[in-house]
């Protein structure tokens, strides 16, 4: 069992205060209670999302707070009560939650769990563990937890509810990846937008879940799919995962949506916005082709106005719909996506920007606001 | 071939100015040339649609016209290469074309059509023939078409692709609804929403469309149906036709959407706008439940803002669509509804409240503005 029972101290990068670098300090973390794991963190990568809380335009905001929510793991010892995961397990942590027994985790049609905070918005913010307590402690302080997961810690604690057990031989410095921004963008275009043979995808912002929306265009059978980035850097990588065109939208002489209506005579089947905002939801919906056409909102942007929409924009045969997690339900999806990336399903590594230790994890955000991730 | 070749003269309502009463005037309606066919309106009925160009608030407008889209009639003439249709055919005239030869037409997913003015907005309003003339004369002016269909005319010219051949027997008093109102919120709950047995609904605004769509609903299976108006005399239709719930907004100390929240314990299945305007608009998708939702606008208000979204609201998962005309291809589809009514599969006479002679349209607007229709 580990050190079960016993506070074990550790390094994690902690955010005392919004607009500034994060810290790195030790820090306490508190041993499992009931249906809770402890787990050795291994490798993480960061999201866009981890800047949320830290943003200065954010309106609630938690702090201080361990961020992180895309890693993978071991386990290092478990609560009273926990009967799936054992000491030595190599895990995902999930910030959807399945509980596997609520009225969301029973439909087919969510990935939604009743174990979110469904009254407060985002959902998804998981600051305390359920008995509204912090499993860290730094000089004396308590420190809040990020999405149930606070991966930028080499140590955390998160319920049993959100995590996934995966093959023992997962290469988990690839597989972290799979903990939010791969599953998020390759599962928006397979299980949100419904990516169909021969169709036509139009994909906005290609960070890692850009980047993953082509992936999962490509596997659905989408024949041509247009990758829309204001960094032409980031176009090898499209093109390399299957985008059949790039688009600068501050190279163009006129608005990327008319551009693309152009190109496709009418306008995409599928578009996602995988960079967030209102500019780019509205170059997406524009985009997308009346009579049929789809256009799913993933990317988020915080303090961003929004999106105005007429409903002569959607009568004439458009759907807007969004995703969380690319509408996994966590527990019983990602082993497989595990299994289906050694299967060589699709490819992660191109993914990789940067390797980094994890005392540079402020160089890593610095990079990811640079659009370098 | 009836006066094929003769110009007819009768009487029709002419708006020449916005925000002005209709006048009963004598029109000369131009023979069909080709692939256009005369009939005889033997029935109309208003639809909230027709007061769009003349409604003062509106952008772009085209006066005088011929207003009316709701109707039933019997083929008088036929032009050249007219072969589906002949002088003595029941008909409903189609202001969705069906050319059956687009890719819109072609596809399974949409009712659109490219005989649409798809760079137009709205892209129904085919206010002249395809040879970009009219069929009509006033005091020597030409007087524009209306959605391709100018119902308030004794006489009127329409395209064989705006066209619906129906049952020698159908009953042109009451089938004339399924030229607008009726197909267009019935088609919206079974095409659209794609309502699912055993599901919650909410539908906004209890016209003739909002009657039909609880008419959707109830044949779909849903096994609650909140109707919701401003006006209460509403309810007792929106009761007969299956509505379980009746809410005034009005008469509620807090915003509909939460008592609807509460009502079902986290919002409904299926919401539809059959009112439209951004309150309403608001209204249906803040009660659509999170984790698989759907919102379907239907309701246009002329020289409404609009719907202002965030990318939250939908990444919980809930999805907008809307519709134009219910979703039905016409010339396939009304032709089955009307023997789907002989079949009494629903019921449209509950949805006639004031029979006037043709004389009283305007009569039959203000009732409309008053809400009395
Ligand atoms: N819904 C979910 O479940 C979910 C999950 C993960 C991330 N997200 C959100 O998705 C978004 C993308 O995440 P990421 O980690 O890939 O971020 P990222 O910062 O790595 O990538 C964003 C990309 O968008 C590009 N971009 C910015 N503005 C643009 C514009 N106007 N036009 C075109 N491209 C533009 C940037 O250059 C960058 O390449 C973020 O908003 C993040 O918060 C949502
Ligand atoms: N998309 C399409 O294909 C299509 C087809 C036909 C009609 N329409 C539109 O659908 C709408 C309804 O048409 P109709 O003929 O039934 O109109 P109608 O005027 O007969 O009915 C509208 C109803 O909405 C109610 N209403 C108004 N404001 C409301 C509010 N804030 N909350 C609740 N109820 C409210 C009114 O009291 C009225 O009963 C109109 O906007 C019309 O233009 C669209
Ligand atoms: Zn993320
Ligand atoms: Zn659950
Ligand atoms: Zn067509
Ligand atoms: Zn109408």
């Amino acid at each position: 069992m580990g050190t079960n029972g016993k506070v074990i101290k550790c390094k994690a990068a902690i955010a005392w205060e919004a607009g500034k670098p994060l810290c790195i300090e030790e820090v306490e973390v508190a041993p499992p209670k009931a249906h809770e794991i402890r787990i050795q963190i291994i490798a993480i990568s960061v999201c866009h999302t981890d800047t949320h809380p830290i943003d200065p335009k954010s309106e609630e905001t938690f702090l201080p707070v361990i961020l992180g929510h895309e890693a993978a793991g071991i386990v290092e010892s478990v609560g009273p009560g926990v009967t799936n995961f054992k000491p030595g397990d190599k895990v995902i942590p999930l910030y959807m939650p399945q509980c596997r027994k609520c009225k969301f985790c029973l439909s087919p049609f969510t990935n939604l769990c009743e174990k979110l905070n469904l009254d407060k918005s985002p959902v998804v913010d998981q600051e305390l563990m359920e008995d509204k307590t912090s499993r860290f402690t730094c000089k004396g302080k308590s420190i809040y937890h990020f999405m149930g997961i606070s991966a930028f810690s080499q140590y955390t604690v998160v319920s049993d509810k959100n995590l996934a057990k995966i093959d023992d031989d997962a290469n988990l410095e690839r597989v972290c990846l799979l903990g939010c921004g791969f599953s998020t963008g390759y599962g928006a275009a397979l299980n949100n937008a419904k990516v169909t043979p021969g169709s036509t995808c139009a994909i906005f912002g290609l960070g890692g879940v850009g980047l993953s929306a082509i992936t999962g265009c490509k596997v659905a059978g989408a024949s041509r799919i247009i990758a829309i980035d204001i960094n032409s850097e980031k176009f090898t990588k499209a093109k390399a995962l299957g985008a059949t065109d790039c688009l600068n939208p501050r190279d163009l002489d006129k608005p990327v949506q008319k551009v693309i209506i152009e190109m496709t005579k009418g306008g995409v089947d599928f578009a996602l916005d995988c960079a967030g905002g209102s500019e780019t939801m509205r170059a997406a919906l524009d985009c997308t082709k009346v009579g049929g056409g789809s256009c799913t909102f993933i990317g988020v942007a915080v303090g961003d106005k929004g999106l105005t929409i007429s409903p002569l924009e959607l009568i004439m045969g458009r759907t807007i719909n969004g995703t969380t997690f690319g509408g996994w339900k966590g527990v019983d999806s990602v082993p497989k996506l595990v299994t289906d990336y050694k299967n060589k399903k699709f490819d992660l590594d191109v993914l990789v920007t940067h390797t980094l230790p994890f005392d540079k994890i402020n160089e890593a955000f610095d990079l990811m606001h640079q659009g370098k991730r």
